[in-house]
C-alpha cells in the first residue's frame, strides 16, 4: 500500500505541477514546455525536494516521449520529409560538424585535455528533438517548411551522434573499429530510409486486415504495437526510440484520420508527455552552479553551444530564406536529455573531469530552456490549435 | 540504452500478447479479460519467461486499473448506486461473513491452526472488483440492475474487506485495537458518502472555472487530476486506490458527455489496462501446482470461495429476482490480486504457511479465471459495445 500511495502521490504532483505551470505560462504567453519543466525543477531535489526520479517514474517519461514524437509523425507525411531531403541532410551535416569543431578548439584552447575537449565537443552535437517538437506542435506549426526540415534533420542527426559518440567512445578506449562502424550507420541509414520509403505503403495494405479483426478499436490497437515495435527496432539499429516513434507516426499518418488515430493517441500524450518533462527539470542540479571557476567556462560554452547549431544548421537552411533559416537554426538548438547522455558516458568511462560533466549539464539545460521562447518569436502567430478541445460527439 | 530497450521490448510483449489473446478469444466468444490473463500466465516466468513482474510494471498495471475503474465510474451515476443502496449493503455484507465463516470452519475442522485459519478466511473475504468491472464493460452491460450492485457492494466490500485485514493482522500481533479500528472504518465510510452525495454537485460547479482555462483540454486535464486525487485520497483512508478511481468516476459522469471524457479516457485505459490483466496472470506460479496434498485442500478452497460468494451475494440480491441475484453472485467471486494481498501480509507477519499461501494464490487465480465465462453466459447478449470504434471526427 505505501508502495501505491508513493506512486499515487508523484502521479499528481507531477501532472497537476506540470498543468498547473503550463496553465501560467499559457496566461503570460510562454512557451508551455518550459512551465512543464520548470514544474519539474520546483518539485526535483533542488528546491522543494518532493520527487526524485526513479525507475517507474523514469518509465513513464520514455513512454510520454514516445507518444509525443509518435503524435508529431501523425501529423507528417513522409513526402513533407522527401520533399526536404536536402535541406535537411545539409543541416544535419553542418549541424554537427561546426558544433563539435568550435566546441573542440574552445576546449584546446582553453588548455583542457585531449578527452574533456572531445567529450565536450560530442556533447555539443545532438539535438533533443522533443521540445522543439513540443513548441512547434503547442504553436500548430508541423506543417510549416522550417518544422519539416527540423523533423527530417532529427532523424539524420540521432544518426550522425550515434556515430560521433561511438567514435568517441572507441577514442577513448583506444581504437577505433571503422568497419563496425560502418555498418552501423549503414543499418540506422538504410532503416529510416525503408520506413520513410515504404512504411505507409505497407500500412496502407493493411486496411482491411484491420477491417477484419474482432478487437474493439483495432486500427488504434495495431498502430500503438507498430509505435512500440518501431520504437524498439530503432534502438536495435542504434537510434534513439523517439525515432522509432516518429517513423510509426510518419508510416501511419495517411491513414490518420480514417482510423481515428489523432483522436485516440492524444490524450495517451497528454497524460504521459508531462512525465517527461517534469523528470527532465528535476534533473536539474542548482547546486551546481554553485562551483567556483565554471561561470566563465560555462558562459562560453553556452554561447557556443547555441551560436555554432544557429550558425550550422541556419547556413545548412538558407534556401529557404533567412526567417525560416533562422527559425531552423534556434529548433536545432536544444540538446535535452541527449547531451546528458552523452557526458554520462564520459564519466563513466572516466574519459571527462566532474567539472567538464556539470558544464555538459548546465548548458544542455541552458539551451534547452532558451531555445522555446526564442523560437516562439519567431513562429507566426499561432493559428487554430491542432490539439482538439475534444472530438465532437 | 539497454534500459530503453528492456522497457520497450516488455511493452511490446505484453500489450502485443494481451491484444493477440484478446482477438483469439473474442473469435471463441470467450471473456477478452480472460485472454489477456492467459498471455500474462504465457508470457510470465510459469512458461515462457519472457517478462518478469517489476517496479515499471508494477506502476504501468496499478494505473492502468485505476483508469479501468475511473471508465467504470464514467458510466454509472451517483443516484444508479443510491438507487440499490440497502441491497448493495446487504450483498457486500453477506458477502463478507459467509466466505469467512465458511472459510474459518472448514480450516479448523481440517485441523489447522488458528491463525493458517484466520488468514485463509481473510483472504476469501475481499473481492476484485476489477475483473467482473471489466467483463461487465466489455459486455455493455454496465447499466443493468446486477452491475450497479454490483459496483455499490464492492466500495463496500472493498471497506469491510480492510476491516477484516486489520482485526486479524492485529489478532496476529496480539491485540485489537477497537476504538482505532472504528476510527479507520468511519473516515473510509464517511470519505465514500461523501463523494457519493457530494462529489458531483461540486464538479458541476466547476464548469465555469474549467471553462475560463487555458490550458487545452482543461476539463480532461481536470478530471485526470480528479481521479489521481481520490485514488490517493481513498489510500489515505485506508481502502483501495481503484475504489478512489471509481468515486471520481462517478463525481464526473454527468459531465462526461458535456466534456468528452470518455473518448480522451478510454484510449489510456485501452493502452494501460492489459498490463494490469496481463500482470496478475504473469503472477501466475504453476510450479506450484505441483506440492504434494495441495490438491484436496485446493480443490475444496475454491469450491468455498466460490460457493460462499454465490450464497452470501446471491441471498443479498434476491430482491431482484433470482437471474439477477445469480449475477450478482458470480459477479462477486473474483478474489484478483487482493486475496493476493492479504495472503502475503500473513506470510510476511509469519502468520501463515507457505502452504497456505500457495492454496490463497491459486484460490485466487482459479476464482479469477472462473468467474467472467460463467459471468457472461448468464448476461444478455451483448448489446452495442459502449467502447466507440473511435469518435467521429
Amino acid at each position: 500500500m505505501e508502495h501505491t500511495e508513493k506512486l499515487l502521490l508523484e502521479l499528481f504532483l507531477i501532472f497537476g505541477g506540470a498543468k498547473l505551470l503550463a496553465e501560467i505560462f499559457e496566461r503570460l504567453r510562454q512557451p508551455v514546455v518550459v512551465g512543464e519543466i520548470l514544474a519539474g525543477v520546483l518539485l526535483g531535489p533542488s528546491v522543494l525536494g518532493l520527487i526524485r526520479p526513479n525507475e517507474v517514474l523514469g518509465g513513464l517519461a520514455e513512454i510520454g516521449v514516445i507518444f509525443l514524437l509518435f503524435t508529431v509523425g501523425l501529423e507528417t507525411r513522409p513526402r513533407d520529409i522527401l520533399q526536404v531531403g536536402w535541406t535537411a541532410t545539409l543541416v544535419a551535416t553542418l549541424g554537427v560538424v561546426v558544433p563539435f569543431v568550435l566546441g573542440y578548439f574552445y576546449m584546446k584552447a582553453a588548455g583542457h585535455g585531449l578527452m574533456d575537449s572531445v567529450f565536450l565537443a560530442a556533447a555539443m552535437v545532438a539535438t533533443s528533438v522533443g521540445i522543439t517538437a513540443r513548441v512547434l506542435q503547442d504553436a500548430g506549426a508541423l506543417a510549416t517548411a522550417a518544422a519539416r526540415v527540423i523533423l527530417a534533420a532529427a532523424v539524420l542527426d540521432d544518426i550522425l551522434g550515434m556515430i560521433v559518440l561511438a567514435i568517441v567512445t572507441s577514442l577513448s578506449e583506444g581504437r577505433v573499429h571503422y568497419l563496425q562502424l560502418a555498418i552501423v550507420a549503414a543499418e540506422a541509414i538504410g532503416f529510416s530510409l525503408l520506413m520513410i520509403f515504404f512504411g505507409s505503403r505497407v500500412v496502407s495494405r493493411l486496411h482491411p486486415t484491420v477491417a477484419k479483426l474482432s478487437t474493439r478499436n483495432s486500427a488504434f490497437v495495431l498502430s500503438v504495437l507498430l509505435c512500440l515495435g518501431l520504437s524498439l527496432a530503432s534502438v536495435y539499429v542504434g537510434m534513439a526510440a523517439i525515432i522509432g516513434a516518429f517513423l510509426a507516426g510518419l508510416a501511419l499518418a495517411e491513414q490518420s484520420e480514417k482510423w481515428h488515430l489523432k483522436d485516440n493517441v492524444h490524450p495517451i500524450y497528454q497524460f504521459l508527455g508531462p512525465f517527461f518533462f517534469v523528470l527532465l527539470g528535476a534533473q536539474v542540479s542548482l547546486r551546481s552552479f554553485g562551483e567556483r571557476g565554471l561561470p566563465w567556462m560555462l558562459g562560453i560554452v553556452c554561447m557556443l553551444a547555441v551560436a555554432s547549431k544557429l550558425v550550422g544548421c541556419g547556413l545548412g537552411s538558407l534556401s529557404l530564406g533567412l526567417k525560416d533559416a533562422l527559425r531552423v537554426g534556434i529548433g536545432m538548438v536544444p540538446r535535452g536529455e541527449v547531451g546528458l547522455i552523452i557526458a554520462a558516458v564520459g564519466l563513466s568511462l572516466h574519459a571527462i573531469s566532474d567539472r567538464a560533466y556539470t558544464v555538459v549539464l548546465l548548458m544542455s539545460m541552458f539551451t534547452t530552456l532558451f531555445a522555446p521562447p526564442v523560437l516562439r518569436l519567431l513562429l507566426p502567430a499561432a493559428r487554430q490549435p491542432l490539439a482538439p478541445q475534444g472530438p465532437e460527439a
